[in-house]
């Protein structure tokens, strides 16, 4: 088995031994008894649990990146479609995993190089929605008028409330989505708003 | 001293103790001793650590409603006024307590109350919300196509993930809320859009 495999299986462990369990609860060795290892055998390969997790970190973030690069198409339908990938879990993820995540979120002040990590997300969101909103800039269809960079920090707190939300209160995320779509189709596109005088 | 006065006491040595320790760590002694009763004086009010905190989340729930009631003016002030009154941390409160609540927050799906508790404050928000946006639509004001109540749920999404934000990353509200303050101006405000054909 290569170290590649080895990593993956220890990640796969990781992740369902966060959604059996949870963030604060966590051992080594719920994580070894999700796999085929020891916990000897992941100590060998992580230090700490804290190591496992930043490297847990890294590995979604690696799959966050592949499953929200944004398709091709106009920067409209690009914009839509990078707010749906964040919006839709996948299909095989649990609904636990995104409990385990906000517990993660909330140790990012306690847990050196949680929030290094966690911020590599939203600056990828935000350097992606910039980059569309930029494209639809110069090809005319997004309003000349808009701040690229605010309006994708904005998008991205959206796709955070929506997130929390969906832990903390069980709101789906089905009316944020209609609302960013309609935020989209009427205040990004161009010539949606009346220029002032 | 008043049992109303004991609970207060009882209620500020758990914010001190929050801020501390945070969620994951804390025990009745750590409040015990943020207060000056002992932890058996605490258990004679509160059977578990987990009722003190239902009860927090709910003293918490008041103080909340008292800062954010909406003042007197046009609608489009008084939703302003709602929006800034939730970004804006009051002048006394720490910056670890928010940290603490987003623990408590993603405690929702395993501690039975807390849902419930933590859904009061977005329930509040979206009817305050909703009925400013329905007053502006009255008076003119605001733009007679917006829907009140989705608009009220998107702008509290936007409110709860500034919050995450500000624990996970840092990053602080003051993009948020210079969007949504365009956000209203240019997108709620009547006259604004034009209309489609």
């Amino acid at each position: 088995m290569s170290n590649g495999d080895t990593a993956d299986d220890i990640m796969g462990a990781t992740y369902c031994a966060l959604c059996a369990h949870g963030y604060a609860d966590l051992t080594m060795q719920d994580i070894a008894d999700e796999s085929d290892k020891s916990k000897a055998a992941l100590h060998y390969h992580y230090d700490s649990k804290h190591e496992l997790l930043c490297a847990f970190l890294e590995y979604l973030y690696d799959g966050f990146v592949e499953r929200t690069d944004p398709d091709d198409g106009t920067p409209r339908e690009r914009l839509l479609g990078l707010i749906d990938a964040v919006l839709d879990k996948p299909d095989d993820e649990d609904e636990e995993f995104g409990t385990a995540i906000l517990e993660i979120r909330a140790q990012a002040p306690y847990e050196p190089g949680f929030r290094e990590r966690l911020t590599r997300f939203d600056d990828y969101l935000i350097e992606q929605l910039t980059a569309i909103l930029e494209d639809g800039i110069e090809d005319g269809s997004f309003d000349p008028e808009l701040d690229p960079e605010d309006t994708a920090q904005f998008i991205v707190t959206v796709l955070t409330g929506a997130a929390t939300e969906r832990v903390t209160t069980g709101r789906p995320v089905a009316c944020t989505k209609g609302m960013l779509t309609e935020y989209v189709e009427t205040h990004l596109l161009a010539g949606q708003r009346e220029v002032e005088a």
